[in-house]
């Protein structure tokens, strides 16, 4: 992986100085099994595992024959056995193939590398955690298809971030069961010659359970789910990203992940604040999913095993494990330093008319025994109705200016408009002054009746106060409190 | 493909019925060919013809027979021989192979397909020219990171639309090339006893000419192009409606796609006119790159072939074309349809506050002998100073409510608050009224310095002057002309 | 799907009939949860229940009224209150959201086409234990990357099939813990006006437990996982079917797929026996593929959604059960019908000249003292050695034809050849009549050495007993049991 | 991309120097461009650009600067304006964007690790043409579905492989067009105060046309196609390869890779020539798969640009053109000293009885007034019968051992089994003796019938003669010559 978005403590996994002490670790635990099955003497054995933690794995040495044999582990053997006397070199490796040796040694450095993930997780946890106690009462537009919906708290939004990234937590948290296994049963799987509780005994000290039924090497059906896991990760970190890059649109943003002092937007525009950290994380969604995609098409191999998966492993799983890594440093980052803007948020409630409410409207009008056609189409109509334009507004939207001086005049007209009055549906419908709309199929005839309707009901003062309170934070989030306690988010604050 | 997806011209061409048309096609020809080369007599070519062509194929007798043995094209040659007499069968599908009679037959019905779908891109192309010369002159504000960058008009966004999609346009055309050949080579591809001639001869009469070095099949290396292109030019029509989901988010949507006036948006909430179709269309691109992958992974056969490709491309070859065609459609219609609010647009530029000429102001200041870091930096700290919240705003911002009370009075003191003054960076600079800012590592010093520099440059009446012409559209947008005269998209409007 | 892939109780889980009665037993569930929340009165509830029970859902009206107002949810709510009396339509998907009712509703489809899945699965866990016990003491060559390796049972491959199965197979069945969770939390997923207890209780009713953190719909990353592990399970079917077309190679097929007796093998060569079946399986794992990567693009949405993975989803889930589906069909047709020819596996290790044992006969020379380098060149030179070609052979294999005349010249040559002397390493190596190889970098002196070392080894006759006991079944499988029992499989024959 | 398998010139390509170098070269293209437009005096441009290559660019310090600003191309500006005294600073980058420096260059980029796999891709061309030449009369079975097919010389097959070869190769060429292209037309691609002449000089200059209507960047629909095409490439490799380890399987091999004389196969068994580098080939293409999609993916990106592709770009590019080099030299290497054995290729002919003419022998019936039903069953039967294996045989096939020393037993019984004799159907059929046959479903009548027709038929010696020419290379690869001709790959042996 790219310097820029390595992780050194993933690169430290996957060093081949760590792969090959890992590798003389199974081959110390087979020497350890094989002591207390009696197959070597203590004196063996001691001889062999002291003299080999004395002498330093030679890596370049190690490389070099590589290249001459073509065989990792057996160049590994050879480099091994240089420092033991003739008579112990039958113990060395004794039974067993290349990938007893490796498949302990493989599904180790995923569990290291898991295990740098996860406190990355943790952290994140913590910070959507903070937000949402933090913002437990910043009321912002829900937004469906974009498109404002009911309100909620900015807290609660983190509460359901929260809740898409704890299943793809605990999701990869569950894989690390499938590299509780491994194996040491020979060329084919079959044990030959090896006696099956070296197996046992050695991956033990390994702390493995032996899986049954391994060929040479352990089935890649154990390990695709885990980088599907990871992807599945990254993908909900997009999500996240997503979210915070459409709040940061400019205009008003609402949010805006955290812009260094120094740092420079644009070469050309200097009043950019760029959302690159939460772009880069859609960039790290794509490749979690490309490098999964590797890996799950590594599934099926021939008969005993062939070696296609190999290369793809090697490469893959740490560069996958390095975007995961990536993606969740920045998305750390983004989170502890998130700007939020509460009064932009206000203002595009205020600017939203009340259509927030629209359900409660809606529901509103049939339990005062509205028809739900009926009611639908009156809240319907009062919400385009009051977004419909001025008829200064009008004038500008609909003539096309065919120069650009004709587009600066209307530049000029626009800024020089006086504030719109916003009316929200609140007061709206109550004075019954619903209006034909060209967006609705509702007759002139509909209209007056929906009025009328409209006008006896609210004459009553009773229910006038009952349509007040339905737009009300109080009311709308009332139940956002179960959200917190469900998920055992306990605030200081409340 | 569901119906709801899928497009009735394209359902025609994979259809049993139309697939046993084109065998018998093939077969047709290559009597035709063998008459030619005197392997058959004229009456005997004549009888076969004829009498096939009089006893139209029974679909389901096929069906039936293939159940049985397991063979779909020998099914066929059961169904058809059935009319002829035994004497007749030596020249029915002689010395040729399933795959001769089903490759030409393969090849025309992507042909037809690809008929299917390009005058649907064709009618996109004209809907993106429309609104080019439409909307030559309405300004609008680009997007880089979602953030404002410079003015540009909404015609010359529909022009890059239009480059993007003409790329992608021409990539399929282009691999109609790769289906101007077909083989009907014998059942390895080397000829076995059948006669070269016959391939050419009967090749030319469908309208092809001989792919030579083709196994029993034509390598699949031909189509896995035409595939990735469908995939890539929906996912440019992916790109164009996600920019029109980005320009209809509520608030102040600049564009929608069209409702209809029946159209519920939400069963909940009245008030959504949801983007529901261009949202549809990224549902299309990903089921797109999917279908493009199988075919993709479809490349690979073993030695002269076997049929792992077969299931694969009877399913993701007429699913790829459904979603092309309905993500065309549906984007024809979003943009014969489209709603633009250019009151809406010059709006969000007029509450942008100059920064769209941040980029020339810089430049400026550097003509006037700035260095590039402190032009850089002072427009950069102009462009943070007028959008400071003014002080009301700021006491919002500031404090997180502690309850939805407390959030609702916030709500309301914004709701009263008057409407701001906005002041763009044209106005600001000149004045030489700097400040520190908090997002900015700018000393005091340093912004004191600046401000002299700057109240020096703009004692001089021309300076400023020129410095004002730098911020109007006709400035800002002089070179958009070579777009449209590159591109050679005339209008009558200028 | 295809009629020719479908699966028939797939294809009725996701017909609109289906669907809509599940959204309609949503809807019942909510009325029965206002019920004992004393939020509908007894008679109101009944008369909804009873009422819509006995007036079956008109599809087609739905369909209509569908395209009418693009809204499908609605349009069943306006088909259902058809049927209702107006002051009964607001207690009608109260206070609910479309998806509220259609969550509940996708994941009983998901769990119920599982459940089509599973017993399939099962299936094949029988046929391939009941094949484990057949062929417990049926030996063959096993294989890696092609070549022949140690010795093995076939039963034992079966073993090592199952435990690929079966971990694809536990992993598809801990995904329906995800399935276990639903949501009824309104618009936006925070209840809205809706009451949180509810949702408890309606989908208690509906036999879910509330997902908490939700938003208008599910997160999709608990789906993502399930399709996942569909392809996942393909993919290992992909695996076995490899084997056994591997396996069906001719020449001396060791296996073959069923192949019915009026099954027709190719349209041009009757003699062919193909593999169709297992090479349809690669397909299925490839399409399984590619709806998984669609749905695995889909975990990522807009805020508190879009319904960019709406159409993804209709189509994706049903055609991957159903490949899903034929898969598990196809490979317990073929497990159940498999043709094993014994004879051809014994042919196979005869002709493979003792090589199997090559790993034991290097350890035992380890044991009698030499050198781990030295005892593995040894066997490699005699492995190489005693498949040195015979002089006929060798004359052949080096004169290239230079016509087709001469090619069949070499065949009857080759036709005539005695057959050759099949000299396994068994015998040959005690003979210590190693020779200097071509393919290996052993000097005459180096070749002479080993001979001299070999021959005073092999002059112990004790020695020469205990080589021999190395190259039997007996010995070389002796720790298949191990295998047997560990994965609890009994067998009567043992 | 790991050392093992990383191209060195493609390292090279990818460095930062490398970039950073390309960087200068456009802001120097640009510089030369204005001076043509005599926006920058002689002296000054000639300033910039002799001091800037007399001052090597520091990797180091752009490095950190590129850290503390966040923005790489703003830092190479901090770097090299250094150099340059204050009044020239706004000469350098003047008007332009950060992407219209890096576009040429990227494109830049591309082409030349383009043009490190065209010679790579050449040579494996010369390779097959070699190989196509001197096996032109070595005759071999082809296989479909893995069975014996019709013969062909082993020469054909690799014209086979080349013509697969050949279309990803120019499919790849050809998308060398798509990089003809780049854009220096400012920060959303509508030149702003950027005159459109500077473009087209300075493009001119770096050998490129401008493309129209590019945003901030160049549209990513150019480039996914050279991502797609080479990944095709690497999937047609990985059927070579395939094709080569199917052939390479044990028992009796066809073909082998090359294997070293030092290499080892396996740690455990010595005798193995393993096919590590073709199967290390699928590896390559399904990474290949997977850096493509990722590149697939970024097509679309946010209105005027977001930077969502940059982070893949940096990555999958490299390591994408790495290993699609890998693969092409792995196969150079491989193909070069590719073993063949036509001994063995003869003997499997040779046992094939005769059923790689059965194509040929139906149709000859068929000639001889049989119906198609009736020809294609006898050919069928006898192909059946031929294969039938001896009552020895049938004895060890159809009792399944129930220990492993019965299995010993069986296993000595065959090795000691006098060799079979081998029925071509070239003698079998005329004998007319047929047999009822277990696969088959014909009647002990249709048998009789069968053979009656056969004896009367073969009654006739020139009928004999002629069957007997069927069967001859000769006959069977007469048109062979018409593939070699057709692509004009013309041998001095013929």
């Amino acid at each position: 992986m790219l310097e820029r978005y390595a992780n050194s403590e993933i690169n430290k996994i996957f060093t081949d100085e760590h792969k090959l002490q890992l590798w003389q670790e199974t081959e110390f635990a087979v020497i350890r099994a094989m002591l207390r099955l009696r197959m070597i003497d203590r004196d063996d054995s001691a001889a062999i595992i002291t003299t080999l933690q004395e002498s330093p794995i030679d890596v370049e040495w190690w490389k070099k024959r590589d290249k001459e044999i073509h065989h990792d582990l057996n160049a590994f053997i050879d480099e091994r056995v240089r420092y033991l006397p003739t008579e112990l070199h039958q113990y060395f490796h004794k039974n067993i193939t290349s990938y007893d040796t490796e498949e302990p040694a493989f599904a180790r450095m995923l569990l290291e590398a898991i295990e740098v993930v996860l406190p990355l997780c943790g952290m994140l946890k913590e910070e959507l955690i903070t937000l949402a106690l933090k913002y437990r009462f910043t009321i912002m537009n829900a937004r469906t298809h974009g498109q404002e919906a009911e309100l909620q708290s900015f807290g609660a939004r983190c509460l359901s971030w929260l809740a898409d990234y704890e299943v793809a937590a605990q999701a990869l948290t569950r894989t690390l069961e499938n590299l509780g296994y491994s194996k040491l049963s020979g060329a084919i799987g079959k044990y030959g010659s090896l006696n099956p509780e070296i197996e046992k005994l050695a991956l033990a000290d390994l702390k493995f359970k032996p899986f049954t039924g391994a060929t040479q090497i352990m089935p890649r059906i154990l390990y695709a789910p885990i980088a599907q896991a990871l992807s599945n990760l990254v993908s909900v970190l997009d999500k996240i990203a997503g979210d915070i890059r459409l709040a940061a649109r400019s205009g008003r943003p609402i949010m805006q992940e955290p812009f260094q002092k120094k740092q420079k937007g644009s070469s050309a525009m200097p009043h950019k604040k760029n959302t690159i950290r939460t772009e880069q994380v859609e960039g790290m969604a794509r490749m979690a999913r490309g490098y999964a995609n590797m890996i799950s098409e590594s599934i099926k191999t021939w008969e005993e095993r062939a070696i296609e998966q190999s290369s793809v492993e090697r490469v893959a799983w740490p560069d996958l494990f390095h975007v995961t890594a990536q993606a969740l440093k920045v998305m750390n980052l983004v989170m502890s330093g998130l700007k939020v803007y509460p009064d932009n948020m206000l203002k595009e409630i205020h600017e939203s008319r009340g259509v927030y409410a629209s359900s409660e409207a809606k529901e509103f009008l049939k339990t005062q025994g509205l028809a739900h056609e009926a009611a639908y189409r009156i809240i319907q109509l009062a919400c385009f109705n009051v977004f419909e334009p001025s008829s200064d507004r009008l004038v500008i939207r609909e003539n096309v200016p065919s120069s650009f001086g004709e587009a600066n005049a209307y530049l000029k007209m626009i800024s020089r408009l006086k504030a719109e009055k916003i009316t929200s549906i609140e007061d709206f419908v109550p004075r019954a002054e619903l209006r034909v709309s060209d967006s609705l199929d509702a007759s002139w005839e509909d209209v007056h009746n929906y009025n009328a309707v409209l006008k006896k009901l609210f004459s009553d003062k009773e229910t006038v106060g009952k349509w007040h309170r339905l737009f009300t934070p109080e009311h709308l989030l009332q139940h956002e409190k179960t959200l917190y306690e469900q998920m055992g988010i306990t605030s200081q604050t409340t």
